[in-house]
């Protein structure tokens, strides 16, 4: 099930991606994953589906460049894709809009970031519409045998891993909301800005339109390990969307396990660190909610040789909900408090 | 691909189906059929995958219950796959509306049609929207070795069929347009309508609301000869969704044949006839013009046993576009000539 930015304001049944996938669950739907899992039994290779909406005003300015909205598209659901560990393969994509909306720019931009991770587009729909949306369908397939990531895997004992910097595009919206602006590849930036920020600002807006999913950590993630620890359990991903918080607490939900998350170790993004008195914000404070990063947090058995990437930033426990240290004392509460949105402090449930 | 009651009113490019097959043609995308197909090649069973949204004020009214919005969803999908000859089996279900819309409406209208035509609800994304926009993206298999039913494989000599009465649709958006109105079941009528005339027009209401797409047919015209006939062609088929006419073109120009069409024998539909008068149209044209039926149009190769359902309408000749004939003569220009909408004469190229 697909996520969004902003949900959070509104008080609709379902729109929380949470809600809607309780429900649905209610329902006797098997909801969980942001992807599905077509399984080896009734296909040789097992297929992993997704689906994600880019829609105007919510996830983008009415101005972005159509080329920017149709590979941001990509990208989101390339995301769902690596955190399920499966190769990007096939796409179907549903664009509507408003007749003076340049479709074309949207379905070039979108065929050339197809072909730039893999993907070939099978099929389409458009429309006319009064706000541009956009929704890809993107599926991947796995080796014969081979089981998708999923989210519950992770035990106590577990590392956990971030394999990416957190809050940079956070502070990317932060500078469009402040009047960046991207468009056929460059990025003008909000006037005011000190000159020597404009490097760090054009990586951050950058960094949020056109994010970079890691297929090739999700599909290092989903190999099995050798033949002499065939068995043994895998890692448990998810990608962060949503923010660091929310996602991990997801995971430790899926899983039934506390996270504990030592703060001194976040990778918080650089380019964050530097903008922070500009946008008047807390870095440590974007680096847990902030949301839209698609880097992959993992979890790995003790046994398990490790992955090429990632920074180790806690360790799974026994319990629920999320458990935050910072020189070595548990900061869980007063954390939270001070985090500007609302609804966090449900996160350290158990 | 897609496609979309009004679309040719608006002058962007790629908005039209057609125009935005072929664009993806020339990009090299294999487009053409409403679906995509993953050949068995790399996968046991042979997957067809559709795509297609629902958007408010382009294809339903803004009033229109949720339940039936979903269910509309699932229907317009199911006749793509029904004209590839593919038995339904998952889809996913993206959904962008504003905070007031009853999701929950919109989501248990949609797992009840699922369940009904043995879908499997694998995946969705809820985002808020000022317009309520709706896609699902569907998915059934074939038998292991079978091909889908496509476009391409009608040949001079074959039967022409339709499956299904032609009109009762648009006769629906017609008296839609005229007040009437679809809320949990029932269908509340436009004032003024002649008591003798409502029987016919809440059917034709529901027609339009709420197609019923033919998958029986469709899996029956895709299933293999029986072993002493191996090798032979199959039949062509094609979902009426823009009308007769239009659709009848696509299938002609797919296969390289003119379709020759005896108007004498075509189903119009009878609420289509007995409402004709009150809604000033001519049956015919409506039969010919109104789209949304959710029908077949196929064609059968001499030797094909043929299929249960079905009315003869004419045959394939060799040439291009259309030919109508009426009483043993060609009417094609002179009706394409009376049809109100532009935009028709070029269906008798060849």
């Amino acid at each position: 099930m697909g996520r969004r930015r902003g949900d959070d304001a509104v008080v609709s049944t379902l729109v929380d991606e949470d809600t809607f996938v309780d429900w649905l669950r209610d329902h006797g739907v098997p909801a969980g994953d942001d992807t599905a899992f077509l399984a080896a039994g009734e296909h040789r290779a097992g297929l992993v589906l997704t689906t994600d909406s880019q829609l105007e005003s919510v996830h983008f300015p009415e101005d972005l460049d159509p080329w920017l909205i149709a590979q941001r598209l990509v990208r989101v659901n390339l995301s769902d894709l690596s955190a399920a560990g499966s190769r990007p393969r096939w796409a179907l994509c549903n664009l509507n809009a408003p007749p003076d909306f340049d479709r074309e720019r949207f379905f070039a931009g979108l065929l050339a970031d197809c072909r730039r991770w893999g993907l070939s587009l099978i099929g389409g729909d458009t429309s006319s519409a009064r706000q541009v949306s956009s929704t890809l369908t993107a599926i991947g397939d796995l080796p014969q045998g081979r089981r998708p990531l999923t989210r519950d895997r992770a035990r106590p004992g577990d590392r956990l891993l971030v394999a990416g910097s957190l809050g940079e595009a956070a502070a990317g919206l932060l500078l469009q909301q402040a009047g960046a602006r991207c468009h056929r590849g460059a990025v003008e930036l909000p006037e005011g800005l000190p000159q020597g920020l404009a490097a760090a600002a054009r990586r951050a807006v950058r960094r949020h339109r056109l994010p970079v999913p890691d297929v090739e950590l999700g599909l290092e993630l989903a190999r099995p390990l050798s033949s002499g620890r065939t068995g043994r359990r895998g890692p448990a991903a998810i990608d962060l969307s949503d923010g660091l918080l929310k996602d991990a607490h997801r995971l430790a939900g899926a899983s039934g396990v506390r996270l504990r998350i030592d703060l001194d170790r976040l990778p918080v993004a650089a380019s964050l660190r530097r903008l922070a008195q500009y946008l008047e914000v807390t870095p440590l404070h974007h680096a847990l909610s902030g949301g839209e990063d698609y880097v992959l947090l993992f979890s790995l058995p003790p046994e398990h040789p490790g992955a090429t990437a990632g920074q180790e930033i806690g360790e799974v426990c026994v319990g629920s909900g999320l458990e935050l240290v910072r020189g070595g004392r548990d900061v869980t509460t007063e954390v939270l408090d001070q985090l500007p949105r609302l609804g966090w402090d449900h996160l350290a449930d158990g």
